[in-house]
């Protein structure tokens, strides 16, 4: 399976109200803001493409994982290739609208938590004088940290709150990406933060590309984004450790998500562990991993017995009080199995701390049948 | 979700030709024997049921699994109920038709295996005087040990060889189950092997039960069925530590298999240490899980890497030569994607000795994709 080739236009507004007539896209507003989102992939408009102001604002395109490094390499890259950290945490784009900067997430919403906590994840000055001298310019973006109000996570790197990584630029009504070099160039001229570029290499330099992945893995992080020089074409690789870390993460949802999710984390670990030359490490990796599995799922059904649900509570930090609402109502919608509700709000500085819980209803109630001793043919 | 109710009497036999005629039914002839199978449920009449010299044998229902024991009893056992151990084996129906004795699979096809073995798995003369004297009864019973060809495991108990328990009776063109008072006077008369009985108990003595258990897992048996004494419901319990083995037998199919085949067993084993007072055993056997889990699939890895293939090779004993195609034709073509090739075919006393492979088409063709670094989108 290859990505789609992207137009290097993105498709016309009028296009986006075709959408909506045919039930692909939905009218939203948001602080004010009123924009439609494609929902669903539509005749060559993909998911998360906004029409806002009458401005288009492209879907920032899915990168497709190899679990193979070298081969993969071989297989998608012809020419030399940047490599980049990879960070995880969850995606945005960023623009200027209306007089505002906003972010919106993958699928295409408005984000309060960002949007709320730009000022503190970037040089407010210094963005609007890139938006006023390049009006169409799009952030693209991974916001990371342990105070992420979407992810359960406990980064070892980047304390409690949350940062903001800048690792591509769209503009308006294009879809392709800014070429690598002219980003490069806006990032540095502009003190964007972005993640760590490990330099340009090509596929004579595997070793140097394995060595990079070693340090990322000792480090804690995430992976790395191959991203080729002279065209849009890029991979993902992830490093061995963080599937230990992704299994612990979300162990309490063994009955919510497929379990290809903890399965194929298995197998990209043990590939991994196979290319670097550390399958020495499986002994190790290996019952960490179960313990994280079976830990994970005996916490989630001992809360089950005390509290009657499986749920996470998030603390996080926001600019606005009236941010609270908006970003637990946006939660709230964004799934139909999870449900949101408020602990406590207290003022901390500039800041307003929240804490609040996400209840996992498919979870729960699976749980519930099975706590039932109902029958269950499987 | 509650079982089908059975009918006191099974489909007539023109309902198998309408089967047919329906391509719900297949004609299949296997030692010299022409018989039809339901391959799939037909109007009331499930798969696996067979139409076999005008005689009808029911299929074996399926026994709902509890995974909370004590609810699981209240819910689906209202009265008295037998306790019994459950095998872990391949499940056979035993009958005579056309002057002879043979077994078919749950999916209604004659095993080549079990029926080449019977002499050795059962007393022959008792035998035929049970269907001299009783010519309509099936004997529904489990095959289990490792020298079986259908299941790669290693049971700690049974040998090298396999071994047959009887745990049910039913009678051709009935579609009920014999009577449990009635099914253990005739295992008894005709003195035929069956899983042991642990006697009856109500929902009072739920704490012998567990204890039950407890010993099971203990010795390494699978679980127990509980089996109504006054009516046809029955549901299965497993015990925790087989979870940790049934991961470690199929972990090298963790990219054929559902990923819930692994995950729902680390949600049944930490269900089971709650409801057996032994979360703390979570720290022994949560780690072992995960070296099961993650070492397995290591090993298939190692194996792509030097045959190209995952496979698993089965060495097993057949009293017949004649049985070896027929054994290995019965798994080509009961799987579109396995693959079996015999690799060594030796006389050991009154046996043949075959080693066979199989491989795994499916797990061999996507890790080989993986392995080319082609990217994935997930």
């Amino acid at each position: 399976m290859s990505a789609r080739k992207r137009h290097p236009v993105a498709p016309r507004p009028e296009r986006f109200l075709e959408a909506h007539a045919n039930n692909a896209a939905e009218r939203c507003c948001d602080f004010g803001i009123r924009y439609i989102r494609i929902r669903t992939d539509y005749q060559g408009i993909p998911r998360g493409a906004v029409l806002v102001a009458d401005r288009v604002i492209p879907d920032y395109p899915h990168i497709a994982r190899v679990f193979a490094l070298a081969a993969g390499i071989r297989q998608s890259l012809s020419g030399p290739f940047q490599v980049e950290e990879k960070i995880d945490g969850y995606n945005v784009r960023i623009f200027r609208v209306a007089d505002r900067c906003v972010a919106i997430t993958r699928s295409g919403r408005i984000c309060p938590f960002t949007t709320d906590r730009l000022p503190d994840l970037l040089d407010m000055t210094a963005l609007e004088r890139l938006f006023i001298e390049h009006p169409d310019l799009i952030l693209c973006a991974e916001v990371a940290g342990p105070g992420n109000p979407y992810m359960d996570m406990a980064s070892p790197r980047g304390g409690d709150d949350v940062a903001l990584f800048v690792f591509d630029l769209l503009r308006q009504g294009q879809e392709q990406l800014v070429p690598l070099a002219q980003r490069d160039a806006l990032l540095s001229h502009y003190g964007l933060p972005f993640p760590r570029h490990f330099g340009c290499f090509t596929v004579n330099e595997l070793t140097e590309v394995l060595e990079i992945v070693r340090h990322l893995d000792a480090e804690g992080g995430e992976g790395i984004v191959l991203k080729a020089t002279l065209d849009d074409r890029r991979v993902k690789y992830v490093c061995p450790s963080i599937n230990v870390e992704d299994v612990a993460t979300e162990a309490a949802l063994e009955l919510e998500l497929p379990g290809e999710f903890y399965i194929h984390r298995v197998v990209r670990m043990v590939m991994a562990l196979h290319e670097l030359g550390q399958r020495d490490r499986i002994h190790t990796l290996g019952p960490a991993l179960g313990k994280a599995l079976v830990s994970g799922f005996d916490q989630a059904l001992h809360d089950m017995e005390r509290t009657h649900k499986i749920s996470k509570v998030y603390r996080i930090r926001l600019r606005q009080e009236a941010s609270i609402k908006a970003l637990l109502d946006h939660i709230d919608q964004d799934s139909r199995t999870i449900s949101v509700q408020e602990l406590a709000r207290e003022r901390l500085g500039n800041h307003w701390e929240l804490t609040f819980r996400k209840t996992f209803r498919r979870s729960t109630s699976k749980l519930e049948t099975l706590l039932a001793g109902s029958p269950i043919f499987d």
